[in-house]
């Protein structure tokens, strides 16, 4: 076994990611205390033992290979150190330990106003040409669209967003140069010659089951929302679903005929109060502009409105609901401060628009403007 | 003018519905003051004025021939102090004055248990479809099924019902002999044959553009709650919906294709939160349960579990939020109840399955049981 160990954070991480799953706790829990370059160094000397970690794996002449396979290929590796490190990937429980990227955008910059399209692989006609429409109607708006690279509806939103020349993302769940499905060849070429494929495997990892639900979260993490175009009550495009909600983040999802199990599970989370129904991009754009996003001009490193508040402000705005609204003294009771300090940050929330009031004591957060539903006669 | 009043309270209800339209308060207003025979006779004699009510046209000839005309058509009038009657029209601040009624079928029991189902008459065949299963599932649920009996979505929905040998009960604008359309005469015969063909209007009276809003009303009070099936953001379907709202109702939409406008109504009201999404029959039978229909055998006479609460009960259910949880004290505020007071009730409408906890300090309506989503691998 050989022992040279990189003195380089990024290098580090590069070898960190081959000692086990870079999405696991125990490599997170030891770069957190120590860093990267001494946790390696712990993890290779067996002064600290993981489950999932395992030491043997360290070489120093792979950790050379994959540095000089990652140029070979035309991909750098993004540390969070870096400028183009996308802040809001922050917000995971376990953030990727580097990214792998490919592709001429800059990464943290054109995902700041972001939207995940996910869905079905076996998807209909239906679905596919809406997750197009979608993508490129976001791509008009200026968003880029995240998804996975995958069959049905994730191809068709990068096509989408392709054909109207906006960024899009492909997280993919194996090495850089692992592309999957390999159907996907082309598609994944152009995504990578227009916006990029990014992925936390090092070169030459094969994209297997757990490594998709990794990589879910990373698309999650990485959009404002999530947008679920089609899905059926057991797709894995929920677990994308599932990760935006555990990040507190806007999920929408589009209805679809009744009769179609395809939709059935975009359905299922709409009932559940667990997705908000959409049926253009206007409307996504609005529900992802929740957060402030589209309100006003987007700045360099404050992803959402919320980044500017200070902490009592920020944590009334957490406790207000989304639909129905608090009274001031359950608010007060929440967030435990007096009632004249709530009435004081509700002033302040109501002025950033974030808040809304029913005119007698109850709040909520603010939600997006819409035009009001037409009922006519009969 | 012949000045012969009659001295029966159904009767003069049967001349009143001639002075103006049924649906005026200033009828209702008079009737309630006075009592229907002494209204008339005030208002025949001039002793009261009231704007859209005109004595001139009280005919004693007339009112005779209109009841010989009723019973000529195979219809029955009722009136409120019937047996007959369904309580829960009482709920409409201008309930019915009396009900011309064709069919076999008992009205007030028949719609104890029932959803109004109604959407676009302008229907695609996807809408058509799920409307008649809708309502053939519901039948076979033992929901009597009501509509309007217009093209389209109503016709379907009455058809559906028919088909599963379902109660199903069409509210007709005009009077009890004008079918409309006129092309749905086969239609409405055979709802007749076996359910009810029921209406506000005497005989002769033609279904003209203000009548079809009144009669909604009546489609929305006569049912527990509506399910929208196909309707543009411009529908008059939406009118009844409104009613329904407004009778504090359960509302259920079904969702369809983004790109139909015909389901653009449904899509906007599930995403005001004023419908819930409802994709089968089974769905929406839970819906309707809401108010305890579903858990408990439905009585004679007690339309609605919150009937035999105590008035405090009552309110407090009434107070409950649906979706999100109110805390205890904002709760107490809101009915003006001590916290012991609200949390003995809380307990009552525990036990009766009509309030759940949170766990912690927040209450709501309790909602109707439903299989965990899925969400596996991908």
């Amino acid at each position: 076994m050989t022992r040279r160990l990189p003195t380089d954070e990024r290098v580090a991480r590069v070898a960190l990611s081959r000692l086990g799953e870079p999405g696991s706790a125990g490599i997170r829990d030891a770069v957190a205390r120590w860093g990267a370059v001494d946790a390696l160094d712990r993890f290779v000397r067996g002064s600290v033992i993981q489950t999932g970690v395992d030491p043997e794996r360290f070489r120093a002449e792979q950790l050379e290979e994959d540095l000089r396979h990652t140029d070979q290929l035309g991909a750098r590796i993004l540390s969070p150190a870096d400028a183009e490190w996308p802040a809001q990937l922050r917000d995971l429980p376990v953030p990727p330990l580097c990214l792998w990227v490919r592709g001429p955008i800059e990464l943290g910059p054109a995902t700041e106003r972001s939207v995940a399209i996910v869905g079905a692989r076996s998807a209909t006609a239906y679905g596919t040409q809406t997750a197009a429409d979608l993508a490129a109607g976001l791509g008009g708006r200026g968003f880029a669209v995240v998804s996975g690279g995958a069959y049905g509806i994730d191809a068709a939103a990068h096509r989408g967003a392709l054909a109207a020349d906006a960024d899009t993302v492909a997280v993919m769940a194996g090495g850089i140069d692992r592309l999957y499905p390999s159907s996907h060849t082309q598609l994944l070429g152009a995504i990578a010659g227009q916006g990029a494929l990014i992925t936390e495997q090092p070169p030459g990892v094969a994209p297997i089951g757990s490594r998709f639900l990794s990589r879910n979260r990373i698309i999650a993490a990485l959009a404002c929302g999530t947008v679920i175009v089609e899905a059926s009550l057991r797709s894995g495009s929920l677990n994308t679903a599932k990760h935006t909600e555990d990040l507190h983040r806007p999920i929408g999802a589009v209805p679809g005929p009744v009769t179609s199990m395809q939709s059935s599970g975009c359905h299922q989370w709409i009932r559940d109060m667990r997705a908000q129904l959409v049926t253009d991009s206007e409307e996504v754009a609005d529900l992802m502009g929740r957060l402030g996003l589209d309100l006003a001009p987007v700045k360099r490193g404050a992803s959402r409105v919320t980044d500017e508040l200070d902490p009592a402000d920020r944590a009334l705005f957490e406790a207000l609901p989304l639909r129905n609204y608090a009274a001031v003294d359950a608010l007060s009771h929440s967030v435990n401060l007096t009632q004249r300090e709530v009435l004081a940050s509700l002033g302040r929330l109501e002025m950033r628009r974030l808040a809304q009031g029913d005119g007698l004591d109850g709040w909520r957060k603010a939600p997006p403007t819409r035009p009001p539903a037409g009922a006519g006669g009969r």
